[in-house]
């Protein structure tokens, strides 16, 4: 009886383009990177949001839902904001082969970690957008009064006050919220983005848009 | 101009419940536990292969997808089977609010490990299938020949040789595999029990089973 297996080692039957295929969509990370407050998941959500409503499978990921989990035995050392970004990187990789639109909003600061996260991700599987908008308009917003701690010295190594933010060479996408601060049409530029590039099919109703 | 922005945070408007109702299903983890060889793998293949069928997203997580990528920096020490196990199930959490079915295909061989999982998880999005069989028929399938390399030594602290496997107590779903060898037939019990339960939808016509 022992012998009597059919139970052998084998490759997945089913692979991402299947899943495409099922879902009706290249899938793709959205790297949303950006200054504190510049607004990175806000528009991350705002493009979510669109999709949805287009059906399209979507995921974000940031702070709320990373820090507290998978990376909340990282602390903020340059180790382990390296690994932080490491971790998400590969992560994001795993929602890609998922077969959906995953986007992760994370400051993101040094141009070397999201650059590997490029490198281990596929060709065109990887769309960095950075939200480009000065410190000075990022810190009169503030929302949570962060830059207000970090100022007055209560944080230490704050992106933007005394951490370098150093900025994509070569994105895919920018926005610059200073000029454009409505958070709608930032994420319509980025869902044109996915269609122009044909990871996404153009809605038939103009209605949709 | 710099004040003249309507970015603040939010939070998200899509919700896991709406991911789940656009994909059709209430997402979950199906946890799969059990010795080396014993078909955990394989049966989680298959449980895809049926899902996908029926158009419910699914997702594998195993040692091809996860021990390359996220789990690279980790060996096999204590903590770092630990660590691995505490991962995995931090992004199994993460897939199971993206709304999809995702299935985990690891020995997770520790009983505390596997309820840290099941505590950081939903009631009822921790779905534990024991794949009961016998280590002496899974040391005579050893598709790999790791088991021939654990008793020669090669291997240390190889579980069921000279590791243990703590099976679990209360598990939601036992598959005996030694018994019922047949791949498909231990699949179509999972399916089953997420059918019962009311994960999935029992599907209308019979020609699809």
């Amino acid at each position: 009886m022992g012998k009597s297996t059919n139970i052998v080692w084998h490759d997945s039957i089913i692979k991402r383009n299947d899943r495409e295929i099922l879902n009706g969509n290249r899938s793709a990370c959205l790297w949303f990177t950006g200054l504190p407050s510049s607004g990175k998941s806000t528009i991350a959500r705002e493009v979510e949001y669109i999709l949805y409503i287009r059906r399209i499978r979507t995921y974000v990921l940031d702070g709320d839902n990373v820090r507290h989990g998978l990376n909340n035995n990282l602390g903020f050392s340059a180790d382990d904001r390296k690994e932080n970004i490491r971790r998400i990187g590969e992560v994001a990789k795993l929602f890609v082969d998922t077969g959906i639109v995953v986007c992760t909003a994370f400051i993101s600061p040094y141009r070397e970690d999201r650059d590997f996260v490029r490198g281990i991700m596929g060709k065109g599987d990887f769309i960095e957008v950075f939200i480009d908008c000065p410190v000075d308009v990022c810190e009169q917003r503030d929302p949570k009064g962060l830059y207000k701690k970090a100022r007055a010295g209560e944080i230490k190594g704050f992106t933007g006050v005394d951490d370098p933010y150093e900025a994509p060479k070569n994105p895919e996408i920018v926005l610059n919220t200073a000029e454009v601060p409505e958070v709608h049409r930032n994420a319509l530029q980025v869902v044109d983005y996915l269609e122009k590039n044909g990871y996404i099919q153009r809605p038939q109703a103009t209605l949709i848009r």
